[in-house]
Parts: structure tokens; sequence; C-alpha cells
């Protein structure tokens, strides 16, 4: 409860979240974050439902954290509403939350990265991200997790093209689910042959939810990227921790654009304004005036 | 062949692009930029092209930008190569350029504004901006668009329940394509539904490339979009500019970041680091150290 009742505070920018990540961030890096990504329709939410199945028979505290980004107006969440559909939503041990990309720029990864933060501090172990379609979000992934695993099916056609054009190259684990559809073996095939060159392509495996198969595997799979790649994601996690300080020195510009009057009234301007001399004029405005100023 | 260099300039961050943008702000303004978007296989592709023959027959000089979230990594660019293969790709009046999601951070929409002016000032008076997937590329057209449009086909089944989560309410006018398909006027009810309490509901077109039908209705649906919704069509670029300055205000910023030695060094200490402290220690140094501080 208290958990839920912080990630609100943090995703709607309430007095003090600042304070609460900043008090939890001595907490933080300790789980493992497994990243799952693939076209809606792959079977994600399934293949969660059987893969907490596994994790919670080890004894680990999971979160699963939806990102849906289906909506910067409404904030949707039809990957929470699927989740929270799932039999483990009612035990104590397995935490799910969706979040909504709001279109805010830049706001998707850093909401996301904080409230992975949260879920860390609050205990969890294990915290699988969820993201659908085809784009951004699916790259945001790779500023949270330490693990990402593509979700296929065997009869997916299109997008795997899609994929081919570099989403693809994101995955350290690919996931053929629906297994039990045929044509598996194909499929890994393809991406065998994608990754002919590579010096260590990724694993790759075939899930069945329907007949329950290939889900120890899988986790296994994990369990092994963890170990064999630590420094592997070492390097990930000091790239994620860059990009989240990149992230927190933009949102303190913006930040200090809202609440600074001056600036909204020379935004109030740009429909008859030279965009880049008004630009220049709120850069300097910020330099000399800004909140975050510690000379004032 | 000029404007071919300039935006690959403007894209790749040459020197002098800032110079190019402010000395062609002037000349820009005045195209009717019109957003497409839709899930992939809704046959946006050869409807632009019927749209372009339609469109080259009032003698208007167009261009094509077809911006593909694909690939952060390796800029894929799936929905230019599908572009480029149309029958207008050689004509002179017709200019198509795909453009791809680099994974920068506001990158997409700030550079996919710079390529819109960069054809307004080319004296294009169509715009035609073509995105597709689902989440935050739908979205940056509004960031650039004066009209949505949003392609559906008769049988699209799982899209329309994530249309429904909001990227719908993006839409000025809706086409259902494929209308050969049959089913249309489901379709059209369903939308007209979901509208039924919208005091001004969004115009729909039931469009078929293949009988080549609906084109010249929706063509003048969009031209009567125009002509009626004056008033609306100048907030949005209201709005659109003032989030163009936001961006470029954001994006100094990041410049001073990567330019600035000093922060480089902050950066490099990330993984170690407290994120907050460090982010407030690069704001400072942005303050007092940046580049852009006429002062110094």
């Amino acid at each position: 409860m208290a958990l839920a009742k912080a990630i609100t505070l943090v995703e709607n920018r309430k007095k003090d979240y600042k304070n609460l990540l900043e008090g939890i961030y001595p907490l933080t890096g300790k789980a493992l974050k497994i990243g799952i990504t693939g076209s809606p329709g792959s079977g994600k939410s399934s293949l969660i439902e059987k893969m907490i199945a596994g994790l919670k028979a080890q004894g680990l505290p999971i979160a699963v954290l939806a990102v849906d980004p289906s909506s910067p107006l409404t904030g949707g969440a039809l990957l929470g509403d699927r989740l929270r559909m799932i039999q483990h939503s009612n035990d104590a041990n397995v935490f799910i939350r969706s979040i909504a990309n709001r279109g805010h720029l830049g706001g998707l990864s850093l909401s996301t990265h904080e409230i992975v933060d949260l879920l860390q501090a609050s205990g969890k172990e294990i915290i699988i991200i969820e993201t659908v379609g085809v784009g951004q979000s699916e790259v945001d992934i790779i500023n949270v997790a330490d693990v990402v695993l593509m979700v296929l099916n065997p009869d997916s056609g299109d997008e795997i093209q899609i994929f081919k054009a570099g989403i693809i190259e994101i995955a350290d684990i690919f996931v053929i689910n629906k297994s039990d559809l045929g044509g598996s073996d194909n499929k890994i095939g393809e991406i065998r042959n994608y990754f002919a060159t590579t010096a260590k392509p990724p694993q790759i495996f075939a899930t069945s939810v329907k007949e329950n198969k290939g889900i120890s595997e899988l986790l296994a799979g994990i369990k092994q990227f963890q170990q064999e790649e630590s420094g592997r994601i070492d390097e990930k996690r000091a790239n994620i921790k860059r990009n989240y300080v990149e992230k927190i020195v933009a949102e303190r510009f913006r930040e200090e654009m809202r609440l600074d009057s001056g600036i909204a009234d020379m935004l109030q301007t740009a429909a008859a304004a030279n965009p880049f001399q008004l630009a220049d004029r709120i850069v300097q405005k910020l330099k000399t005036g800004g909140i975050h100023d510690k000379k004032n």
C-alpha cells in the first residue's frame, strides 16, 4: 500500500517527491531488472504470468511494471488491465503496476526509472518491465533493464521485418512464444541466421504458455545471463545511470521553465516570435534567474 | 538536391545547421502539414501515393516525410524504402524523404519540425508526414501537423482497442482504408459511437486504393478542415511553436552538456555517484560556465 502511494506521488510530481527519491536512493541497485518487449498479441502478459509462478517458487519478491505507450492524452493502461486480471494480482509477494507514457519529453523513461527505484527500495528482487509496440518504448527499456527479452511468435511475419530494422539489436534473449502453433524452429533459424556473424549471439528459447513448456528453461537462461554477463550488466547499469543523471538535469531545467512566470509569459508570445531568438532569451533567463541558482 | 543536402546537414547537426535554420525561418509557416498515422499494414503508403496523384493534379508542390520509429540503433528506414518504390519518387515536384528516430531525447520531434521547416522554405505547399506504430511517434505528429489523419482498416480488430486508449483523440480525420474488404460501415459506426458525445466529431472517409475510391472525397475533406477549422489550426500552430521553442532550449542545454569536458568527466563518475547530487552539480556548472552564457 505504501509502495503504491509512493509511486503515485512520484508519478504525479507531488511535493516532496524529490526528497523521497533521494531518500530511497541508497536502497536501490540490487534487483534484477528484466525488460520484456514484443508486438501486441505475442502473449507477453500470459508468459509473464508463467514466469512469475516459476520465480515465486524460488521465493523471490517480484514486481511487474507495465509500461503502456498507448496514450499521452488519456494515459491508457491496457497492459496493466490485462495484467491485473491474471492470477497473481492478489498475491502480496507480487506487485503489479501499469504506467502510461504521458507524452512528456523524456517523461516515460524518467518516471519508469524512478518507479523501478521505488520497487527496488521496497525489497523487490525481480522487476519485470513489460512494454508493447514498435518504437521508442522498446528503446526506453534499455534505459532501465539489465536483460531484455524479445517475444516473437512462430507465425509472426510482418513484425520480424520491423524488428530486423534495429529493435532486434536491443534484445539479449529471444523468446519464441506460442511454440505450440508449430514452426518455432524456422523462426529460431531466422534469428540464428541474423546473428550468424555476431561474436556472442543471443540465447533463444521456445515457450508455450498453453502447454506450459520452456518457461523453466527461459528462467534458467535469464539466470545464466545474469551470472555470465555480469560485466555487460555493469556496463549497462553505468550507461543507465549516466542517462538518468542527464534526464534529471533536463527535468530540472524544464521545471524551472514551468515555474518561472517570466518564461511562461515569453512562451505566450511564441506564435509571433522568432523561435531561435526566443530560445536564446529563455536560456539566458534560466541561467541568471533560475530557482536552482544557489547564488540567489 | 540542395534540399536533400540541407536536410542531411540539419539531421547530422553539421556545422552551421543552426544558421541555416535561422536563415530559412522567415520562409516557413505557409505549407499545409498533413500527419498520417495508423498501424503497420493499414496501407498508408499506397494511400499516400493516391493522395499525391490527386494533389499533383491541383499543381501543388508536395513533400512526403516518413518518420520511422523502427530503430534508434541502426536508424532503420522502412517507410522511406516503401515510399521510394512508389511511382512518384522520380517526379521533381514530389520530394520524398524518410527520417529515423535516433532515440535521442526529444530528437525525433525536434528534427522532424526542422525538416518540415526546410521543406516549407523550399516552396513545398503540402507536406505529408507519415508515421507508423503505436506510441510516441503518433504523438509527435501533433507537434508538426495541422491536420492528423488516422488510417484504419475495416477488419482491424486489435488495434482499435489500442487506438481507443487515447491515440484516437489526436485524429482530426479518420480514414477506413481497404474499404474494398467490406465492413467499413461497421467501423465507421464504431468511430461515430466513440465520438457520440463530442461537440464536433471528426470526419470519417472510406477509401480503397485498389478500387481508387474515396480519395478525392478525402482530399476535399482535408481542404474543408483547412478552411473551416482555421482557428483550430492557428491554435495548433501556436502550441507547436511553443513546444518547438522549449525543445530548442532543452537541446541547447544538452549540447552544452556534451561540449563541456568538465561535465563529461562528471558523467564518467555517474556509476558510483548519487545521481541527484551529480545532477545538481551539473546544473550549477551549466549555469555558470556554459558556452551560451553571454557574460563570459
